[in-house]
């Protein structure tokens, strides 16, 4: 199957046909129907799936005949997601699910036998969409997020994360870490779509990960007091929506002075009537800098001046911090191996540093890990307009080929 | 049946037991149980219900023996609503409702028989929570709004008003107006919480309302380019939450210059993840002056800078106005003898004017008709703070009772 007769196969899934956006939250029914989507093209291909206790996928290559389940040498795994932010795109995730099996066609056409087990893993939850924690996946496997606080994780309904799963027939005993799992592969290689305009402004079709930056998301809660919108005088009020309004236009500029990303993308005002001053307003802060420190300060500076927003108003704020990730930065044995092996096939791979996270950065911490990304010419993404041209996708195909063929050796 | 009593019977229905904070959105279960008790309410009394076609409830105290159901003489009604903001008070509406059975029960205890017939009205959707228009009810009964347009209407999950009614066993040929009730009404006059701290300033348990001021709801939408939070670079974003936010203080300032009052209580980004830029915010304003022109003026300034802060981000802005209540002055001939009357029974109630769009104020148009306020020590009001003194409530049914007296004579 060509790589375009595979990515059809997956695109309709969870597509809303107006917007042509995506909504693919985990342990879901379009979840669940990526997941059976992954079980068949791995069958297809006489790939071994198993389920980790994160509710991960992984399909096994293992050429050795009658192999155990334990893998007679370190693995080389290589994948992403398959899960969407509301609305997202169709490339953010899958295209790294869609051109790991791909590659391993390719290596198969060409008659490559691997000499260490080969895997695709599709992660759980990366977006963080459902359950509030990104790369919670990558997070349970490495034992990055504890299982008992991964269980107590709730969705806007109140579904506790160890219901959804058991409701979706997912590990019986609740979600948990695997401790050997990790230690059984020796590299991880993710292959993403980019989410900015490097590799079209340095006219290359993809380019190799350098690391990650920092970034983490903070909960902002303003509380006022609810009152009639139409009867209670300006100065009685105590309305939480003017210090957050406040606080959204200095994100913007602690931000620019320092040379960082913040966002605040969700936001939501209690009890929300139109005719009533909110009690409160709940907004969530999304920010990234180059590097610890200049994350801390945007952070401080923001929570501040919420901070002195809110007294001007009567109103309490309250600064929740709900996910952070620490600066990453690729193995640099691993990501020389890379450029040797695509610079060997004269594929371009300039080195990138991105402010998204990704299952990859989460793996670093355990495992050699590396990145590929492909150009995506506007930049758009988490946004149906997220675009990769075919060519690109196969030159990234092409390159993940190579790169396996490359790590796959004894 | 007390007035204490009547009130506890109503108190628990929509009640959250956490908060304390009412949720009676029109044509749900909270609201049908609500039908019931005044059902009931009426019943134990020997009162006849009857529903017009916008979903009223009125119950009709009439003496004449074998009258029909057309009123022998042009009645006399009180009433309001019991439909609620959402995470509302117990007061707002209900007041009306309960202390115009109480009224009833007192001049029955008096032995007094009317002249004229005298009904409770309850109207529906009084606060537009579901169906985005205020007054529903009244502006349906009085051809405010048209048959067609309501029809129109849906509640956020898409729900049509003719099919949440229709849901309910409500009218089977859809909402309309009535073409005769409004003129078979001699006076209507509706008892309410007060919702600011004049009486409390003032001293005075009760007072009559003057008028209303005009107000209306704008909604803003705001739409930018959804994109991913943590890659787009800060100059190349269209972030529609910017200008939302530079929107909400700007309408502030614009209020408190004009002395008016503007309110942001209602706010969506879409798709809203928290690592998403959003493609597009969207926002209810509510505003209301002394005057049309001050109003106008209001609305022109602050869509003038939604529109200057929505162009320096790359988005777009659009204003759709959702309702409009011009200024409202009572019947001054009706308030000089709800004054007298109160006056020879030596019950103080200064005029106040305010803000808050009512049920009277739609009927005014057809009827004459004139409003008391009850004391609200805090002012508070559209949250479970809201509350009236026992011993002001029972001044109002006093009150109540006295103008029914005064008005239902030949």
């Amino acid at each position: 199957m060509s790589f375009a007769e595979l990515w059809e196969s997956l695109l309709p899934i969870g597509r809303d046909p107006g917007t042509g956006g995506y909504r693919r939250f985990s342990w879901t029914d379009a979840d669940l129907r990526c997941r059976d989507w992954f079980r068949a093209t791995a069958a297809a291909r006489g790939l071994t799936v198993r389920a980790d206790r994160a509710g991960n996928l992984w399909a096994w290559w293992d050429t050795t005949p009658g192999a155990g389940p334990a893998p007679r040498a370190r693995a080389v795994v290589t994948g992403s997601h398959l899960d969407s932010v509301p609305g997202g795109g169709a490339f953010d995730g899958p295209l790294g699910v869609v051109s790991a099996f791909a590659a391993i066609d390719t290596l198969r056409e060409r008659g490559f036998e691997p000499a260490r087990p080969v895997a695709v893993v599709a992660f759980t939850e990366e977006e963080g969409a459902r359950f509030g924690v990104a790369c919670l996946g990558s997070r349970l496997l490495t034992g990055a997020i504890s299982a008992a606080a991964a269980r107590g994780l709730r969705d806007a309904d109140g579904v506790s994360l160890a219901a959804a799963m058991a409701a979706c027939g997912g590990e019986p005993d609740g979600p948990g870490p695997d401790e050997e799992l990790p230690g059984q592969v020796a590299a991880f290689v993710e292959l993403h779509i980019e989410q900015g305009r490097q590799l079209a402004d340095l006219g290359a079709a993809i380019g190799i990960g350098e690391g990650i930056w920092p970034h983490g998301r903070w909960r902002f809660d303003f509380t006022g007091r609810a009152d009639h919108a139409g009867t209670t005088a300006l100065p009685d009020r105590r309305d939480p929506m003017l210090p957050f309004a406040a606080t959204v236009l200095v994100a913007r500029q602690v931000a620019a002075r320092h040379g960082a990303l913040s966002t605040f993308g969700k936001v939501r005002a209690v009890p929300g009537g139109v005719n009533a001053i909110p009690a409160g307003v709940r907004a969530w802060l999304d920010a990234r800098a180059l590097d610890d420190g200049s994350l801390r300060r945007v952070v401080e500076e923001i929570t501040a001046a919420a901070d002195r927003a809110a007294a001007d108003h009567g109103v309490a704020a309250a600064v929740t911090r709900e996910s952070f990730s620490p600066p990453v930065a690729f193995d640099p044995a691993l990501r020389a191996r890379l450029a040797a092996a695509l610079a060997g096939r004269a594929i371009k791979a300039p080195a990138l540093r991105t402010g998204a996270g990704h299952d990859a950065g989460v793996l670093a911490a355990r495992i050699p890990t590396a990145m590929l990304f492909v150009r995506n010419p506007s930049g758009v993404s988490h946004a149906p307009q997220e675009h990769a041209d075919a060519a690109d996708c196969e030159t990234g195909v092409a390159a993940l080929a190579a790169v396996l063929e490359e790590l796959a050796v004894a």
